[in-house]
């Protein structure tokens, strides 16, 4: 029986982990570690400077579920060396509640998740749904995330690689496909709203707004726009090669 | 007269920075904005659940200091759309007391603002030293930091890619140039320490071991450890363009 990881970053109670426990169970035995708070943003951080919990919250035949104090990437290393205590045969992080197309990988706990296990040598996916609401339907992303996985069980993945899913908010009817593309190229703008405390002082929430720079067909959000589920092999590697080989002739001595 | 920002992850008052700080002056007017207490592991995470505070620390001429109740990528945003209000002429971020080379760039804060930098479209480089005392010797890394900031300021740097520089424990004369390399494969094993509060419950401290996994004399720990100091391109692309190549064949419909 193939042994499942179930990690995300909206936390253990998010509808969209429930949903990627659902469409996963016909596959193998599951395990769900996640943290016992939505952490939205926390990158690959992890927990250096305090201490991590672990809780079980479920114990049923073939799931247990267990919340933690950390992040999703210490969700991560404390399932594979405390709690499972061996390599799963699968990772799969999400369902997230909005996109982690384009650079939102490098902000995305739920990412980061996927990475962690892709650097541990598990085939790891993180999957993401294109709505932000607590009621988003996620019948589509199930259907989607079942199939991705049945694949990826199948064929396994390179170390240090993840898949980046992002799933259009359409029904299976509307969705034209599954298409493999790259991280479109795109940052945010415009990104604070300043307001003042009962007692005269500033305080800032971090807002903004995603600007696209790449016309390219090939992008995930242009797959997702055109109504495809993007898929994006990821790496750790962030060397950048192209400027590596123009930079060697530069000398700082 | 150059504008130049600097942040960290160790905290505003890390001598890592303070250090950062003495070899940038005579290069510019300097703004430093960085968390308020020690941020090591905090990745490329942001504050979206809370609120985000600045407080002014130092104000000297040409030497503006901001501490932030935000992480190390928040300081970032907060400086360039809040604080200073326009891009700086050049990002440096550090200097991290330990060594960012491998895939610690994933976990490490110092690289994450030197990346956000980039994603701004500022030239951002992230200093690091290979020694985590509170004691470390700064003076060879200062002496490095001057060197390539001088180089950036006159070059730039494509958007999306900032510099990972790494400098080993040596004085000048001891090390032996600077290098052009690439991130090297490696990660992290066994990595808890269990323990029992007074209370009779189970808690974990993370701790484990690097294990290096490629003997290419070109990357960035093999070089560290035959005394240069290392410098990688670290692009924001993170998408397996090899694998992609591969995959696109692969159907899952």
């Amino acid at each position: 029986m193939k042994e499942i990881l179930i990690c995300n970053d909206d936390g253990i109670f998010a509808p969209g982990i429930q949903a990627l426990i659902e469409s996963m169970r016909p596959l193998g035995r599951i395990t769900v570690v996640a943290p016992d708070s939505p952490q939205s943003g926390a990158g690959h951080g992890i927990t250096l400077n305090s201490t991590l919990r672990i809780n079980k919250v479920k114990d049923e035949e073939n799931l247990k579920m267990y919340s933690t104090s950390g992040t999703p990437v210490d969700c991560v290393k404390l399932a594979v060396n405390e709690i499972i205590q061996k390599k799963p045969d699968l990772l799969v992080s999400g369902i997230n509640h909005g996109s982690n197309a384009s650079i939102n990988v490098l902000y995305s706990g739920t990412m980061s998740a996927a990475m962690e296990g892709a650097l541990e040598g598990i085939p790891s996916i993180g999957f993401s749904l294109l709505d932000h609401s607590i009621d988003a339907d996620f019948e589509s992303s199930k259907h989607v995330a079942q199939k991705i996985a049945v694949k990826v069980l199948e064929t396994g993945l390179p170390w240090g690689v993840c898949l980046n899913v992002n799933i259009p908010k359409l029904s299976m009817q509307e969705i034209r496909g599954i298409k493999w593309c790259h991280q479109a190229r795109g940052n945010w703008t415009e990104e604070f709203d300043g307001r003042t405390d009962p007692s005269g002082q500033k305080y800032f929430w971090l807002t903004g707004k995603f600007k696209l720079f790449d016309e390219d067909e090939e992008n995930d959000i242009k797959s997702l726009e055109a109504g495809y589920v993007s898929v994006v092999p990821q790496q750790c590697d962030m060397t950048a090669y192209d400027v590596l080989k123009d930079m060697k002739s530069l000398n700082f001595d």
